[in-house]
């Protein structure tokens, strides 16, 4: 007995292989929130289902998943924008109080109640096109006190929306105005920071920038060891401005992932492969900071790196609630294929946050599923903005 | 006594002068579909309203207008997208019968309904954004009768949902395979299609494709000749690939537009600022098509050229179906402020389709609104996708 048989379907089931795994004429059961089923409908096992819906030939594929996003934040940078485009430099803008700063301010300033109400419309934005998965980091909190508060309001997002939060420390993200020395920063990171939020269970990850701006490979490299002594996998903000080696470093670590890596060498590629460890690739940043710098995907690809794309949402650098844009503008920038860009943000994206019970149609996977207005799964990249496509969302079975 | 009273409303009015107009503290009352009142709430006349609300702040805008776009087509060009990014060459594609004739042959198959369907959830994707006003042109039937039926289409779009459609007839878009010569077809397009789309009042503008690809000066001038002779306003498709002084025709022509501009040489902006033709950019096309060429903004500004922003949304060039992204790219590829950019989809692009009454918070204008989760109106142009900000949209003071 399947708790819900939807029937008369085209699945693009993402698993590697044939294009999108596509499957016409299929059917596709859930059971307990799981997938029971999925593929051709002539070959669907007998049995009773409590509920049937014919798509009419709708397009399923796995539920999006945005593996790389600060969502929660407080304040805003839409007067920055302003101010850049009036011909401001950053320094006067810095001068009037903008930049990441502006953004540390306003979170610490605020409660964990009110960065929850501040993130669920863009959460919601992100849903409304297929989302049910995301990662959030924090980063702008930057004590032990405001990181936590950060991470727990990234954990209710979970509670209010039906989606499923994977939760990222980035406490290394840059340095807090009260320190004078990146190097003690980092000591308080890895001895305060570090412990108490894995003690509480508000990670499942540890991240760093690094970056001339950020931190520097041998100050990461510290966070990186807390990090495995704690038991949590790590990932890395690496090349996005300037290349100091961060791809290497994450590979060394056995690094989830290594993202944007604009500046990576195309020679650094083979690591990241050998090392398991995927390629985040960030457009919407790249688009934003107007950079001209293209991540080396024909290195990438040619060496075996598995790709993935997400937004970035940040109000700093990539205020991008679309995944299905961050999947355009990955075939449109960085010359991904629309088969590439799906899988980056289902299967590679799963991948991404080491997730292996979702981002592909497959028996035994959380059903979480996106029905589109679409009949190839090559449109969801073609469009520019706006959503025309989603008809629903189920997380685990259920339409919200 | 006022139909409906919002009252502790921001308004960006984006009258002429002040930055976008901004009212503080404000009301606005509205009366038989018209904008009654729009300033301080202290000012606000006395009388009662049948319907009062209190907005608790929030920003409200002129309702959106997308002064460009070719909404109305059948058939999909996803394929073409993803056969380019897998390698394939231009003549690859049209050999296997890509292409903008591609568009043409499913449009011709395709019914008014049908043509009806295909377009609503790309303009419900454009009205979830705020949009009111659309202009749509006809250019994939070729024929008298597919153009008619394209904007026989257009126009009832206005019936099925709350929104205004301006139809142009683009004719004169592409050389249909069933002529040979495009002076003749254009003799067909001046001497049928024009006199009996204007005797059934289908168009409200005429419209041309001036490029390599498209048709020339001359041909073009035969086309606004006609135009004027029926007393039908025109606008152009000018200087998009290359400079075939197609600016200065429609200058010469007293033309509403003219649109895309990438190649227009700065030294004809002034002749557009003369004409009152108001530069339509384009930026989804620019983006699309990987364009390194900028449009002359500076040249058009300091002309004093009004410069409108529109979606262009289209199958082959510019699949985009949000204004708000629209704005975005113009700031972050053309460098437009964004107030600008708000300028650019209201009053700027209501000036683009010969529209007084629409465009601005005044009275007498058309209730026309978009209600905003925004502070401040630089944040419409500063988000990237998705769309986490508009709360409500109201046509003609009525919420749909
Ligand atoms: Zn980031
Ligand atoms: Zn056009």
């Amino acid at each position: 007995m399947h708790d819900l048989l939807l029937t008369n379907a085209t699945l693009a089931t993402m698993a590697a292989g044939e294009p999108y795994g596509l499957v016409e004429n299929a059917a596709l059961a859930v059971k307990d929130g799981r997938i029971a089923y999925a593929g051709p409908m002539a070959e669907l096992p007998g049995g009773a289902s409590s509920q049937t819906e014919d798509l009419g030939g709708a397009l399923i594929t796995p539920g999006l998943i945005d593996c790389h996003t600060h969502l929660v934040y407080a304040g805003e940078r839409a007067s920055e924008f302003e101010a850049r485009l009036l011909g401001r430099s950053y320094e006067e803008i810095a001068r009037a109080g903008g930049g990441i700063l502006s953004t540390v301010r306003a979170t610490r300033a605020a409660s964990e109640d009110q960065l929850v109400e501040a993130a669920l419309p863009r959460l919601d934005a992100l849903i409304a096109e297929g989302l049910t998965t995301i990662e959030i980091k924090s980063g702008y909190g930057l004590t032990l006190e405001d990181e936590m508060k950060m991470l727990r309001a990234a954990r209710r997002l979970a509670k209010e929306r039906p989606v499923r939060v994977m939760t990222t420390l980035l406490a290394a993200h840059a340095l807090p105005p009260e320190f004078n020395s990146a190097d003690d920063y980092i000591t308080y990171v890895c001895d305060e920071i570090m412990p108490a939020i894995h003690g509480e269970n508000l990670a499942d990850a540890v991240d760093g920038f690094c970056e001339g701006v950020g931190f520097s490979s041998s100050q990461i490299e510290r966070v990186f060891e807390k990090a495995t002594a704690l038991g949590l996998r790590v990932k890395l903000h690496a090349e996005q401005l300037s290349d100091l080696g961060g791809a290497a470093l994450a590979a060394k670590y056995g690094a989830l992932s290594a993202d944007h890596l604009e500046y990576l060498k195309p020679e650094d590629a083979p690591a990241l492969a050998k090392a398991g460890t995927v390629a985040v690739l960030l457009p919407g940043a790249f688009y934003f900071l107007r950079e001209t710098m293209l991540p080396p995907v024909e290195a990438l690809r040619g060496a075996g790196v598995p790709m993935a794309l997400a937004t970035d949402c940040n109000p700093g650098t990539s205020p991008m609630t679309s995944l299905l844009l961050a999947m355009n503008m990955g075939c449109t920038l960085f010359r991904l294929t629309p088969e590439e860009a799906l899988a980056g943000v289902t299967r590679i994206a799963a991948q991404a946050l080491g997730l292996d019970d979702a981002g592909t149609l497959a028996p035994g996977k959380r059903a979480d599923l996106a029905i589109w207005r679409a009949r190839h799964p090559a449109e969801l990249a073609y469009g520019i903005g706006g959503n025309p496509l989603v008809q629903r969302v189920f997380a685990e079975g259920r339409q919200p």
